[in-house]
């Protein structure tokens, strides 16, 4: 390709900045790497299952000063990074170099005192995965592959994180397992102990659900919000439901609004669309869907198929 | 493992390629290296949002030479691959390797002229998704993490490419982008500005789908094609939908059909499934799912569950 | 960051391994590797289809001499992982060394002498895409870039190891195909040749499923299981559907239950919710689903919209 062409897209692209919109923007530094965010999810997976993911290069030590150095790096890493995100908070906008930095040491040494906590909650996950799935043959093969406990790791520490009020790095979490698995979780969503996703594809959990203990959730399930038509701003207001403990909710249910609580126990069947509140120990399903049945000459054949009540399913 | 045994694993592998199949195909640098155009596609996210991603190697020069230099990288290998890709092109598969490289110049350059214009409409879908979703609390969250936003970042380069009648190498970008995002955009499809997607894992959007300005699509909807019992090729027949200005499509809807279209401002609420036209601010819903509950000892309660219009949500 | 405050972190984390859980485990090489098994998989791709995945670093050998390296790799690592995953069958739980190497050995030797068998079903799934898709141009396309082509690759090999009893890696394999695909395919699927998935996001299918000849599947299909409500162990009992030649699954349906059959060229409509058998060459579709129209001041409107049977569509 001929020097001046190549001028002339330099040129063009690099006028185009001059625009001033936000995709102009080009300071460096001054907001968090999605790079290093993602670097520091994995090395915290480590740190959380120290046995499970292997670094090569740090091999020829012993395990606890490969931790330590781990740590340190991890430490190193989410500091500076939590000291850029925390300008984009209004309160922070304008403060000074000292009040950041102390700021986001106090806030990385709460998060990793946190850290015996998350894993004590994932320690239940780990539990509930392999109780409730046939198809796990050992732990191992959980920590190792499950997309949903992939997302449920990445979740928790996204969610401390969404609790200290660090801006955007949570979400670029929860978003980074989202690409890896395919599930949906907002950082601020309240998930309690022994959480189970199965298969996962295609869940979405807003911003203001709550879950208690024990709860079972299968691929495609929306736990999501009403809109009102009013195009006001919605930001802060619960509007995402309340499930309490024990409940399973089928592949592809969607359950919507800040005032629905599926009560303690229930079942909530595959495809079922729940706007209201259910109670504790109800079980609901879709009534039997009504199926055509035609053979290869498209005639429509008289076949029963009007009992096939499943809202338990299980892969 | 013993020398013998491996070598006759070889035997075996290399026999195998004697079939003469596609799958047996051997010859290097005579189609596009997927290595190369995802790295292509990353690089040109960053030309497009130059604050957004950075480059470690490149930080220690001032911004201006940094993007020259990544333009230089994303021009030269851009315009390999495309030439790679021509050969593919009835027309230009034994054309002379001055013709090729003429062409591909051609396309290079006029590809990379349409970045301001594609970044004008990237610009119009960044406001869509901060204005539409009250989870978004900065613009930068959204360039950062939303995978909606990379979706359509990416389908927008490809789309190019694939009217600059490009083999291979658009679906190949936007099968990276699926791959991320779980969002699969074919890349013939028209995309008018102000467009946002919501979550998105699971949507498909088909080759001749025509979308028109400021629409909204959630997670899981299908904009595909009916499909003719007859075997026929449909390639290049307008198969998917037409989607005017200012619809909004909820979660799960599937709309299908060349002929289908769906008129200025109508909303399709969550899990519709339409095959004919749509008028112009018409709103559609599901009629209410019929639900049977249970308690829990299996028998059936009498719950009134039947007003649950529900066809806007938003999480 | 004070020193005192990293030390009282890497304390507490340190701290928190001693409580002897499935998660504090630190011995490294008694696993699988995750990141050498995703490796693995990469280098058999390029095995399976030595034209369509380069290797800069072996570009300057012939074909022949980067294949051999590159099988030599392979088996190499394999193995090894084999004999690592083997532990966790508890009949060799403690065997001696010299016993796990032989019977890696032999799994290794067997697993790659299937290779040419693998290749021969993959080559018929190729011409099934090819034939399937009207917006496939070209068959490299498929390769370079359809994630239901990666899928069904992965799934091919990893059902090979399932078959001869390695624990761990097969689901492993899988499930790094489900986190680029979104396609979740357990590796004790078995398969027939021309299998042909379209889009492919959401497909779940469970481990006892049977597939013939000739089957089409599309996005968000769950080929699942019924699940008793007793909690009894489900492991190794048939559980998921047998689906015959010549089926066609359109998206978003789902066939559950160990003994539901479906049979020889019978058509499963789009979100159609099977769990009995369906006949041979019958089409089932879901009876017309009631829709509400309102016009833009929320008064219903009488729009005629009953007959959109679809249960075939195509993308």
């Amino acid at each position: 390709m001929l020097e001046k062409e190549i001028r002339k897209i330099k040129k063009t692209i690099l006028d185009d900045y001059e625009k001033d919109r936000v995709i102009d923007w080009r300071e460096m530094f001054t907001q968090p790497d999605k790079e290093v965010i993602i670097n520091v999810v994995n090395k915290l997976s480590r740190i959380l299952y120290p046995g499970y993911y292997f670094d090569r290069d740090f091999r020829v030590y012993d395990t606890k000063t490969k931790i330590s150095l781990l740590i340190e790096d991890v430490v190193f890493n989410l500091n500076r990074q939590i000291s850029i995100a925390l300008r984009f908070d209004e309160q922070y906008k304008d403060a000074s170099f000292e009040t950041i930095t102390k700021k986001a040491e106090e806030i990385t040494a709460e998060f990793f005192s946190r850290i015996p906590m998350i894993r004590e909650y994932l320690d239940t996950d780990l539990d509930a995965a392999f109780n409730g799935d046939p198809a796990a043959y050992y732990k191992d093969e959980i920590i190792l592959s499950y997309p949903g406990f992939m997302a449920i790791t990445i979740n928790r520490l996204a969610h401390e994180l969404f609790i200290l009020k660090v801006p955007l790095i949570p979400r670029m979490m929860t978003e980074y397992a989202h690409s890896i698995t395919g599930i949906d979780i907002h950082p601020g969503a309240t998930i309690g102990k022994y959480f189970f996703i199965d298969h996962g594809t295609g869940i979405v959990v807003g911003e203001t659900t709550t879950i208690g203990e024990h709860v079972k959730v299968y691929q495609g399930v929306t736990l999501g919000a009403l809109s009102t038509r009013a195009g006001q701003s919605l930001k802060a207001v619960k509007r995402h439901p309340t499930i309490e403990d024990n409940v399973t909710i089928y592949s592809g249910a969607s359950i919507l609004g800040g005032e629905t609580v599926i009560g303690e126990g229930a079942v909530i069947g595959s495809n079922a669309f729940i706007t209201k509140s259910v109670g504790a120990g109800v079980r609901v399903s879709i009534k039997n869907q009504e199926l055509t049945f035609k053979d290869g000459k498209g005639k429509v054949m008289d076949e029963d198929f009007k009992d096939n009540e499943v809202w338990i399913y299980n892969i």
